[in-house]
């Protein structure tokens, strides 16, 4: 074997030589990587943690994420409990608070490796929706895993449309007990996690009946395991829905209730009751129960959604540095493939997008917390705006960041199909949450809702919330311009977004009114303009990125190198969004023919610019190997070696030669004497 | 258990009581399905042979894909060649040609778990390289599998770039044989599929060494391993090069070579020579060579790509019909999902393209044949128009048709993301063909070199090929339409697509040359406008596909009803197309805006005309339900029965209690007490 294949060991070692076509990338940063860090961080202090945190981790073989890519769905499952308990065991012992910062520290390295992921979920609604006396008795539990629960909510039939949800929940009143069933096979829960194998315990969703009047759904605990042996509770059937697209960690399950009886108790009463007699009564305000989901979405987008960008950044960045293909000078050396102007026009718009989303979804989360306040002191004006901005932003932030990963995926090339270059079971991973935590289409047309009832509210000359007070306009302006540089100033391009997402709203509004006037039933002329509706809220949400993207500029005041490369990702976030829609922005003239030129050669440029920092940029991720867990995006850029070395790993290279001797060797022998 | 889950045999089963919600929409049809899945056939004779032969595949219990998707990679593959083993028996046995229809059809239904997918391409190799000695000595081994050939062409560091490859040859004229090397890590062979564990040979692509002096790649016979015993032949190291995003049916591997000898004859010697004394021979015109390429394009995009995403409408609409999904009308039964405007904007878009790509597809096959004949006669005219064609079709085809299926599996909802959908698998497997047989990227900038070189011998007086005639345009006109009807005529937005194609290649041209008269080095000013070249190709290819839809209604005019429906497909392929990008088509006012706004509704109307006929439009497509492997999309829409009878199928169901022994009692022991 040749010499450079003396290293075995290289897998997630990161005391490796640096491929020097990496190394001279980061020679020339304009910033300190280090402190930008700090910045994504939250301070140096929080870096300095988070380092701790995740050394600990990987220290720690049972947390190894070696032969993950090798392992079927059920050993996934199993590797998953058994790093799971271990690292409760792990937190108990060192202390950390559940939500604490420790333990969101080690879910950035984990994540996609961990079991009772829905238990969180389970956890959070008992907190949104049990009496006092509820939470006393199962929030301990819960917390130390003692029990382990899920939040069953879908069905096979429905998902979406949460009032038509099937399963039944009946007041006995001479047994003071609801009795559960599932009356239809579509009324079979379905997806929730933790659910297939693991839960003893569900919050289930039913329409609850009392004296033979529904009165809508309402949670339910219900234990549909034995603590002593596992074994399902009588009435009850479940298991798990068998493999998907990814998420090979959790056990998402099916549950079929058959008669089953809970005491009175166990509805989650915080806002509504059934009294002994079976008469129903309603208690405080549920609005409230809005602001878990919402929070449920900013959360996802803070950690899952934007870090699964940033780390395939990361990896396609790192990997097109050291990946040398084609003359780009006819006879010199090949070409570093980040060098060619159409695989920046893949990359850096990506790199530019993960740091977009940071940013909106720090803004989102300290909005939410604004709004959390303000609810505790019983206001809840602003709850309609936070919701229809965390609806827009969850769906353009999954709907960008998964195609995202996917373009940085197919950027490498034939290796990027490789499960070891870590980036396919990253988009399998990243995509679902399109369609989790409210599918995307349907959360726009919620979103347009909003924006439809203050576009009237601005006619009647009402106030509106500042994020859409711009619906308040009277007439179409055009972009202010004189030459390409121009884009490069925020309040061009800010007002172009603007601009966009008012004529959207407005054009669905008026096509709405106009059919409603010609005489068409409101939810037919709705559905008609749906498509221009959902638009529109895409248009609001891309809007209100932008603005806070170019709002957070502001708060590096002080620091100029990072200032003037973070304003180079704003600007290219923003001209990347208009060059690929262009025909909303030149569609009316509010761009001319000159200006969508200008835009285009001034969006081409800084591609130039920003492929300079590209490299530090994504280092500033601060992703370790181990994490990152890619044979091509490692810290080292040795990508050749690790693809090698862990391909031989493969169990695919492990087998004994039944395959020869059964079915090959039969129809070879015939050739043995001619060749 | 309920009465609904009596019947359990529902696998595969088309016996089954049809859903009614999906009946209704098959008794609607403004058309004879059957007419039109024989025009998709080539004639009813076809249909009625395809038939046969799937029913026979059918029946055979070792053909059947039942739990494929509870399979791992291992399982996979050795159930490919077990199925591959039997189907060269059964052809055997019936008489079937090698290219033969039946075998064609056998394809259709298996194509995705065969083994020895690449020993096509290695036996096309060997016809397009071997001499006539050559080819008498292994064919015949191959044709009947008593060899198992691969085509050993990329590397770890080289794909694209073909002359950077770096294995070598070097004429031991001593000895008269090859001695085949490779250099360094890069080197090693990556990828070739069959290579990994089955292949006995390989054409080996190396450099070729004669005195020292290089002559450049050529193809090498290279035996790699034993046909006795399956081992590797001295001084060859292979295997699997571990698990990718799909294709577990498919061995891909690497391949190292030290000092193995291989004797002179095995060069393939059809266009180039090593005579004994280690002199070089060029013979003939290896341009020929370029066809192997085309067709290999042009059969995937028949045999693969289209037909992957008719597999996924009829999925996703056969499901849209059966789902329902919140009120549309308040107070109403629940809507078919396909009934909300933005499903259909998802989907029948999607279902247009499928037909698109089948026509354009069949074009470019008879393109090619008629290519195929004239170089017979040493006529080489057609090669370079052909070639690009090719070329920017394959990508616009792998590119639309890969994001068609994933926008039907997303519209599917959560169940979409099961593997049991179907969805997924056809999705990874399919976006696989954007990097294979040619990156995209890369693709594209070969076609737009041939734009611009049309463009130069435009302007030079020279006449062009009749798919680029239109580069010869004097100046930019201006669309015609007058009223939103007038965009559905088809000499309005073909009209539309060539302006499009014509001004995006020619303003590419223009700020290429500009670059160049300012002094900038042609290589520099090529990669400067790379991004906006490689979008004058996508948009020629485009236009290309639109014609071709176009012209393929024409030959419909005895059918008034398939004309009819296949008509308003074409529109909305070619309006779809023109909303999406509208900026290309307003950016230079070529529409105005009045124009914008009558596209979009003329588009939008369309959606709910051709949603009419969506079922059996699909229908049409005729795939079984045993080839579609889908627990959503079967022929009877019962979608929650199957997804349900499948699950309990998945092993995750029957694993022993370990799990919850060695890590869940000891915690959940602790709530014994308390509950
Ligand atoms: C990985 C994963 C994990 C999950 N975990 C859980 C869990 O732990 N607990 C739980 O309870 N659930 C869980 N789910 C289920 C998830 O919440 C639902 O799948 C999701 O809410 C989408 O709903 P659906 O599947 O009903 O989609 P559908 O509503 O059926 O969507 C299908 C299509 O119909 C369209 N559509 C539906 N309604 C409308 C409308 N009114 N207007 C226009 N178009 C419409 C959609 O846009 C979409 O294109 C999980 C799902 C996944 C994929
Ligand atoms: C499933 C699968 C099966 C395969 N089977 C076989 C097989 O049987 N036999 C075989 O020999 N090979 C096989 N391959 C390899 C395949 O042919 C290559 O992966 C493919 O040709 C792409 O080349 P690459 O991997 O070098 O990509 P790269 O060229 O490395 O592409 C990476 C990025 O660089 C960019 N880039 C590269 N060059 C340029 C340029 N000049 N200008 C601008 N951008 C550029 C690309 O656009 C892309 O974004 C297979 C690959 C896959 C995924």
């Amino acid at each position: 074997m040749a010499s450079w294949n003396a290293n075995k060991n290289t897998q997630n070692s990161t005391r490796q030589i640096v491929n020097p076509d990496l190394d001279i990338e980061r020679k020339t940063a304009s910033f300190s990587v280090e402190r930008l860090t700090n910045i994504l961080d939250g301070g140096a202090e929080k870096t300095q943690m988070r380092r701790t945190v995740e050394a600990m981790i990987q220290s720690d073989p049972v947390f190894s994420l070696e032969n993950q890519y090798f392992m079927s769905q059920n050993e996934r499952y199993e590797d998953a409990v058994r790093k799971s308990v271990h690292l409760s065991k792990m937190a108990a012992k060192m202390g950390w608070a559940t939500g604490g910062p420790e333990l969101a520290y080690c879910h950035r390295v984990l994540s996609a490796n961990l079991a009772f992921n829905v238990h969180v979920v389970f956890v959070k609604s008992l907190m949104g929706l049990a009496t006092d006396e509820q939470l006393a008795k199962w929030l301990p539990l819960a917390e130390k895993f003692y029990i382990v629960g899920t939040y069953a909510q879908t069905e096979l039939g429905h998902g979406t449309y949460l009032r038509g949800l099937e399963t039944t929940a009946t007041f006995d009143a001479a047994t003071q007990e609801f009795v559960l069933n599932t009356p239809s096979i579509s009324a079979m829960k379905w997806w929730p996690g933790d659910l297939g194998r693991t839960a003893t315990h569900a919050v289930v969703f039913a329409q609850l009946y009392l004296n033979g009047k529904s009165y809508g759904m309402h949670p339910f605990m219900v234990q549909i395991r034995s603590l002593r042996d596992h074994s399902l509770e009588p009435g009850v059937t479940a298991g798990d829905i068998g493999p998907k697209m990814s998420f090979e960690n959790v056990d998402n399950g099916f549950l079929l209730l058959k008669n089953v009886r809970i005491p009175r108790e166990n509805m989650l009463a915080k806002f509504s009751q059934v009294l002994p007699d079976g008469r129903y009564m309603k208690k405080g305000s549920a609005q409230i129960n809005y602001l878990t989901m919402i929070v449920v979405r900013v959360l996802m987008l803070q950690n899952e959604v934007v870090p699964n960008l940033m780390k395939a950044c990361t990896i396609a960045i790192r990997y097109s540095t050291v990946r040398r293909q084609s003359e780009l000078k006819p006879g010199d050396r090949e070409a570093k493939i980040l060098d060619y102007q159409t695989q920046q026009q893949k990359l850096l718009p990506q790199l530019a997008t993960a740091y977009a989303f940071y940013f909106v979804a720090k803004y989102l989360r300290d909005f939410f917390d604004r709004g959390y306040m303000e609810t505790k002191e019983g206001k809840f004006d602003l709850l309609p705006e936070l919701h229809a901005l965390a609806a827009g932003i969850k769906v353009i932030a999954t709907d960008y960041c998964s195609a995202g990963v996917e373009i940085c995926r197919k950027a490498c090339g034939g290796h990027g199909y490789s499960l070891l270059s870590g980036l396919p079971s990253l988009f399998t991973r990243q995509v679902a949450g399109c369609t989790y935590e409210g599918e995307n289409t349907v959360l726009l047309l919620q979103t347009s809702r909003f924006l439809i009832k203050c576009l009237g509210m601005a006619q009647s000359g009402q106030p509106l919330p500042s994020s859409v007070a711009y619906l308040t306009s009277e007439s179409f302006g055009k972009c202010q311009a004189q030459e390409k540089r121009d884009f490069l100033n925020p309040d061009v391009y800010t007002e172009a977004y603007r601009h966009r997402a008012f004529r959207v709203a407005r054009n669905a509004a008026v096509k709405l009114q106009g059919l409603v006037q010609q005489g068409m039933a409101q939810h037919d002329a709705w559905n008609r303009c749906s498509v221009q509706l959902a638009q529109a809220a895409m248009a609001h949400s891309q809007y209100i990125v932008v603005e806070k993207f170019v709002k957070a500029l502001e708060t590096f005041g002080k620091e100029a190198a990072i200032q003037r490369v973070l304003k180079h990702l704003c600007d290219l976030y923003a001209l990347h969004g208009i060059f690929s829609d262009l025909g909303d922005f030149v569609q009316d003239g509010y761009l001319s023919t000159k200006q969508a030129e200008m835009v285009t050669e001034s969006y081409l440029d800084l591609l130039a610019v920003v492929r300079k920092d590209a490299v530090p940029l994504v280092d500033a991720f601060d992703f370790s190997d181990a994490n990152l867990n890619s044979a091509l995006g490692c810290y080292d850029g040795q990508a050749y070696q690790r693809l090698y070395e862990w391909a031989k790993k493969s169990p695919t290279n492990h087998q004994d030669n039944r395959i020869f001797e059964t079915y090959l060797k039969p129809l070879f022998r015939n050739a043995l004497s001619k060749l």
